[in-house]
């Protein structure tokens, strides 16, 4: 199971043939599937789906495979993603003084769990900065008021194209990003420290605490216009009792975040993710 | 460890000596503790403990404890219950027509799983009796509608005052309690079907699977006139995927539960649960 | 998505064209696939696939389904079961004294979630008989000594063909199958009581305690000839702590093992479990 | 609660009147409970308990209150440790090449979630020395091969005195440590890649894997002679599926790893966790 993989993500109107269509054109074009996983969402009258094959023996040349399948997929209505494996992801860590996430998918990386290259970091405030050094990653402190909020995410628009960024990942990024900037960068992925719904907006684990709740989590999700509403990836939840403190909820909090977090960004650099009316599919 | 024993769970002002001057007054009537849990909440400057002993060899007749620890607890200004194991709790349970948390219950107690008796079945629907018939428990069919709530609350209060009910636990109890009702019988224990504060009120699990959540969960607390807010008991998450459909939700759901529930009801019967602040102590 | 269904269950060794063949032979008979999920077991070279698709509409008769498929099956090298969704399986509960698991099975059945029959309860103790008369299911109480052995699962094996048993499920069945009877009757899952491999055997809630373990679990498996090492197809744990005697952890363990063996044997009706080289694929 | 607090770690034969003692004692000269925490085993007729007092107001100087307690202490037979917040431990990690229980630690060291201090890292590899200069941390490279063996272990022993530790880590160190080496040195945390008593020894993933479990985990211990045969601390599971191969099951066990291992060193060094019979109570 060595050598480059393609991997397709294709959404459509649910229909008959959908499977064998797809998986037709990649053995007509001796393809072989090393995972395909499919799904239809009878209420919403759509299939999604995910194969993966390997481009060892394939016999269309990489840079036609797309417009091969055009031929598959437009009579089907659909919208596809086109992956190569070997082709990695350039990913943004956006922060602000927390560093547990920022260190967590750094270690990721390097340990090669993260399918991707993370070439920049930024932040408003400027306390992360030695840890980008540390790794050798460009680092930039663009900080945000009220008054500079516009030119900011102007400056950080273009540093996402000048840095080729495919994906944002805002690993404890404390703003707020704007409704213009998602029209123009949609590819962000959040990390909520809730359990969401419960708790969207500031201060999670204080007003946990204060419910009292026996359970706490994290969410992460994609980013959209409304706050704390974007699709979910991932959640996951540790148990509380009365013995912790609020203190001791951001603490168990912290290893919910970074988990959550990265399984979530793993999973999205693997195209396993399918978004949808605002829910997702993950392919597993 | 045999025989019975008393529990005393006991709430005060912080202070210091709270723990000596308990354990003395045990320790000083020829008491042996087999159990002593305590907290203390500096927030809320409060000592909560639970200790239990073996009244083999305690000196004192079990219907004087009472007022013979009122010399330590009046002073410090303590409120306290005191319970015998001996002594079982005769708990009624409310359904409507999901039988799944009732039967659970009854299986439990029929196990030796919860030390209680159980005389007493009400629902606003006719569907259970066979169930309670099956066990041989009392059956009361109380309509509850707009015009007839007022008069129903009263038929159950009496019900619940003729059977001697220490504790009622509503096992999908599709009626709101009113603030009445709870004002004159406040022990009242209420299983929701979501991980609350998440999803409180009607059609949790249509909303969960709507808002695309990847855990749902189910959350048992006491009742308060303010609906799905009282002081949490338990509660427990299951994990879920875009397999499951709001069906699988709800299939999912009723084994959270009807878990939640019973170890929440355990808890309770077992004088583990102090509550104050709208939130609880469940002493392990 | 009304209607009755087919589901394919197949593996055979991996190769190209796999997925496109087997959705052909569905698409060109009129087949509206519901559900699809492959899996490939590179070390073992072995594809295997759960293929789901409405009969209404579906150009075969039912009957010749399975011939059809053949023309494709057979040049893989494939083996493959077919089913269908109303033809509901015929399922035997077997226990000893202990009740939980059999009521938990009997009303998940009445309560639709396991799609199955269950005409026929048998015991090597006859405590659990009302249980069964309750439910209106023939009970038979075969003893089972050394001595007797050979001629009790003479008389088990005579039942299972005259009840039309397709899969018999050890709730709690404290005796073991001989290889014999296994090697007649294959389809048999067990619920072992404790995280297999740990705590093989005998008592593993009194071994758990000794050896001072933080989690417990329970494991659903197929039976084999080897002693809690067949095909595992759900296990779940629970946390225990000091707290916990032999006795919680019976207690905490019977909920583990109701819920573990009632979602296995409901993957198992599904159609969802494919078993192989003593491992399994539980499609989800 | 701002100060030093003492925490009095105590374990005796059972008896009436422990708690009062104990309790006594404190209160006597004007210490301030701010936790207190008891267990009985009945089986082995033992008390164990952890009681922690403000020092700020107490009026016996710390360095007396060792003696002092004796006059309680000793008439119950008991074994104690005394420990003041404020004195914080010195803990060296042993480790071999895998990097990510290091990291981790030392991560949460900074964070101050482990009331420590790391003065000395210790590997049998030079691998990780980078990390060990990077946060300053004196690093010991001692190979150990058969015939080398006890030399190093000498060499290790000296370091532990010269550096003064008081508790060792082994975050991944991939060698068994002698019994002689325990006899002198017994303070030892140990993370075992499995759920124990499952998968003991050597590639536990590998045999995971094999095995076909639904479920991985991991299990922090203290080290006897006994290899992998401690009293457990710490554990915790992963739900692992046919899609995960062993690669999958390291890198899913190195999260499981990590946290696990953080909550034992963490409950160590805040001494909640008292050792007894091969088994362990952590007061929560």
């Amino acid at each position: 199971m060595t050598g480059a993989t393609a991997t397709l993500l294709l959404s459509c109107p649910d229909q008959q043939g959908l499977v064998a269509k797809i998986a037709n054109f990649i053995y007509a074009n001796g393809g072989n599937i090393i995972h395909a996983d499919h799904h239809t969402d009878f209420s919403a009258d759509l299939f999604l789906s995910r194969i993966e094959w390997q481009l060892d023996g394939f016999n269309l040349p990489r840079d036609i495979i797309d417009r091969a399948f055009a031929a598959v997929g437009k009579p089907l209505n659909a919208s596809w993603e086109l992956h190569f494996s070997d082709e990695r992801q350039r990913l943004a860590i956006w922060v602000t003084k927390q560093d547990h996430c920022l260190l967590d998918l750094l270690w990721r990386q390097q340990a090669k769990e993260l399918p991707a290259e993370i070439p920049l970091i930024m932040s408003n405030h400027p306390d992360l900065g030695a840890i980008a050094q540390q790794f050798g990653i460009d680092f930039y402190h663009i900080p945000v008021t009220k008054a500079t909020k516009a030119e900011a995410e102007a400056q950080q628009l273009e540093l996402l194209r000048q840095y080729e960024i495919d994906v944002v990942v805002l690993a404890k990024y404390m703003q707020v990003v704007s409704p213009e900037f998602i029209a123009q960068f949609p590819k962000i992925i959040n990390i909520h420290h809730s359990f969401l719904p419960a708790f969207p907006g500031a201060r999670p684990y204080h007003r946990a605490y204060e419910r009292g709740v026996k359970i706490i989590g994290a969410t992460a999700h994609y980013v959209t216009p409304d706050l704390d509403e974007g699709p979910i990836i991932e959640q996951d939840v540790a148990r509380v009792s009365h013995r912790d403190l609020t203190a001791d909820l951001i603490r168990k909090g912290k290893d919910l975040e970074r988990m959550v977090l990265a399984r979530a960004v793993r999973s999205h650099l693997q195209h396993r993710v399918l978004a949808y009316n605002n829910r997702t599919v993950v392919f597993s």
